[in-house]
């Protein structure tokens, strides 16, 4: 049954909406004469997360890098049953409802559990097969025996994704294997990448290269490749980026939240490499929303200034990352990122989105409507989710 | 008629607490046996906005500062008409209250409209008379008058507060004048410093000296002064700020997002200045959400490093300005400021909290009431919010 939707888009236009099965049909000017209650946003896509992480939300908070690893969260993960990754996954994916975000891209461990707690709520996941030199032959063939037998269960909303962890627990033979599998798979590579400066120093040190430059060396890099974090990449990098098709997986929260440093989005952006934004896990952030998300991205890009040789200068530009460059991150950037159709509201596109409360006092006046959704709303003024043209506001698919 | 309220404190304890009138009573151990459902927080304390801007959100974003005043601020604000004032101090009541702050201080014009919202809705504030040289002698005298013959209308929510703009609105004479009048009436001084490298330079260039010295050369910095931003200030002003006994005013959102510039935490902190929080007015941030601007400061202040000659490394430290600091920084300090005898849960003070709803998403695992609040939570999770020991959760006294 077809589903006809009235609200305000980011054009300024107050439209009627078809939600065919789970695709966007017709979009028609709407015929009410009332003002809009409701804005009808494309909802968030989440690329990088490690969504079971939620029962670490506030453990060993305001730590050094090395302490909060070693005796946090790292002992933390040791007693982590699939029990709790099954509840942690399922609280992720609730909080990711109801702050607007319909796919996300994961990183974990157990991921039969987040799988099927993907498949309850009804959204989309792409779950990483998280690669690392210190598993077992008998674990990496395990996971390959997965993927090939890998029958998505909901149809066409999960896609599997090969995870190397990153460069300094996947050693050059590891890395090259598992991007060989993934391609002949037909999967996705989703990588953490020059996250910090000692990333990139260790990585000059053990190779002669930088992190970017090193995996393009042997062959990784691909439009099939999402990269989180890259917040040491020089303007070289940026261009390999670029020429490559990676898409960049940006997370300010974390990467501020940990010390690791501000990202380059001069470079990243003059570079025109597909840059999109995510939360990273709770633990490091802590929490899973995206509109905070945007916020933060946007602010932190005005207030300092990156100069040539990669130090800063305080104050900035106000005209950098634009309300309107970090939503599109956000939504179409990060759909094209992950496969989806979507990230847009166009007929056609799936039936992704968010309804957002027009007489919220955040959202008013409404000067611009981009403005008050990036700027001074919050998931509070979210009426309800839908993904794949059907409501998942509470939670459960209605 | 005293009431009791059960909750989790910031220490982790589960407490009865009287409010007796609008002050808390005896905290005592709680005798339920079931797990709390409410957090009972301080409320905050916002120490710099401009509240009737309201209509001025969203209006001409990602600009360059001098466009973004001199095209879309100035020309809309001489627009502005006493109703305007008025709905927008309504609005941004209402606002403030629904994100959990209940005392603001305020600098605007046409004040008796926004004290009259103030009173109508229960807050508390201090209220800014505007003080900017092309204002005319009649003005001035007229803001005197109201001044010497000012009475409560709330018998003690409101204080009235002297407000020269800045030292670039207001010359010498006009500084000095206003700080005595201020200090003969018994009123505080509320002033914008330091906001930008340009306002330095500027100052050294007509005074030889920077904005902090040549305050204090003239007298106006004393413990009755709030100054909002202190972007600018080196190690030396920051002493003087701290041996005057001066507030400070931070306000991360709108410092980024006008590329103001990185509040240098490092050298606050250092020099034990009472440093508090503030959101600036909508139009610069875009909302007045003390718990968003909590988590700006706490990851502003991690994310890269001032060093000595003011310039910045990028990468910084995790355990600078902690979630308890920030905390303290938008309750406890901004208290002190106000002259609020409040900001904490303690029996004598006066009973201004929120209470926060402990089964929301982004408050669970509790392993840190405080990280999952500063960091965490949204204003979703405010379920009611007191000051003066009533509700004023709905925006008007119940």
């Amino acid at each position: 049954m077809n589903r006809v939707l009235t609200g305000l888009l980011l054009n300024g236009k107050v439209v009627d909406i078809e939600i065919k099965g789970g695709i966007i049909g017709e979009i028609s000017p709407s015929q009410s004469a009332q003002k809009p209650e409701i804005a009808i946003l494309p909802s968030f896509y989440n690329t990088h997360t490690h969504a079971a992480m939620v029962p670490m939300r506030g453990y060993g908070d305001d730590k050094p890098l090395g302490v909060w690893l070693n005796e946090w969260i790292w002992p933390f993960e040791a007693k982590m049953t699939p029990a709790m990754i099954r509840q942690g996954s399922e609280d992720a994916v609730k909080e990711m409802i109801s702050t607007g975000t319909t796919a996300f891209n994961d990183m974990y461990f157990e991921i039969e559990q987040t799988i099927d707690i993907v498949k309850q709520y009804g959204i989309r996941a792409s779950i990483g097969i998280t690669v690392m030199d210190n598993h077992t032959l008998a674990q990496t063939e395990a996971k390959h025996e997965f993927v090939k037998h890998w029958q998505d269960p909901t149809g066409g909303m999960i896609q599997l994704v090969m995870a190397p962890h990153a460069i300094y627990t996947v050693g050059r033979k590891n890395l090259v294997e598992c991007a060989a599998f993934a391609r002949e798979n037909g999967i996705k590579i989703h990588i953490h990448l020059s996250e910090t400066a000692q990333e990139v120093s260790d990585c000059l040190r053990i190779t002669g290269m930088r992190p970017v430059e090193y995996l393009d060396s042997i062959g990784v890099l691909g439009p099939d490749v999402i990269a989180a974090h890259c917040v040491y990449v020089n303007r070289k990098e940026w261009d390999i980026l670029a020429q490559r098709g990676v898409s960049v997986s940006h997370c300010p929260c974390s990467n501020m939240k940990l010390g690791s440093g501000r990202f380059p989005y001069e470079l990243a952006i003059a570079s025109g490499v597909n840059l999109t934004l995510a939360t990273d896990g709770v633990s490091s952030n802590n929490n899973l929303d995206m509109r905070e998300e945007m916020k933060f991205a946007s602010l932190l890009a005005k207030c300092v200034t990156a100069l040539d040789d990669g130090s800063l200068a305080n104050g900035g530009n106000p005209e950098l990352l634009t309300a309107q460059q970090v939503f599109k991150m956000a939504t179409e950037n990060g759909a094209k990122a992950l496969g989806i159709n979507g990230g847009v509201i166009e007929k056609g596109k799936v039936a992704d989105f968010i309804l957002v409360d027009l007489k919220e006092l955040a959202m008013n006046p409404c000067h611009s409507l981009i403005s008050n959704w990036v700027y001074a709303a919050s998931s509070k003024c979210i009426k309800e989710v839908w993904c794949n043209g059907k409501p998942v506001s509470n939670g459960l698919i209605k």
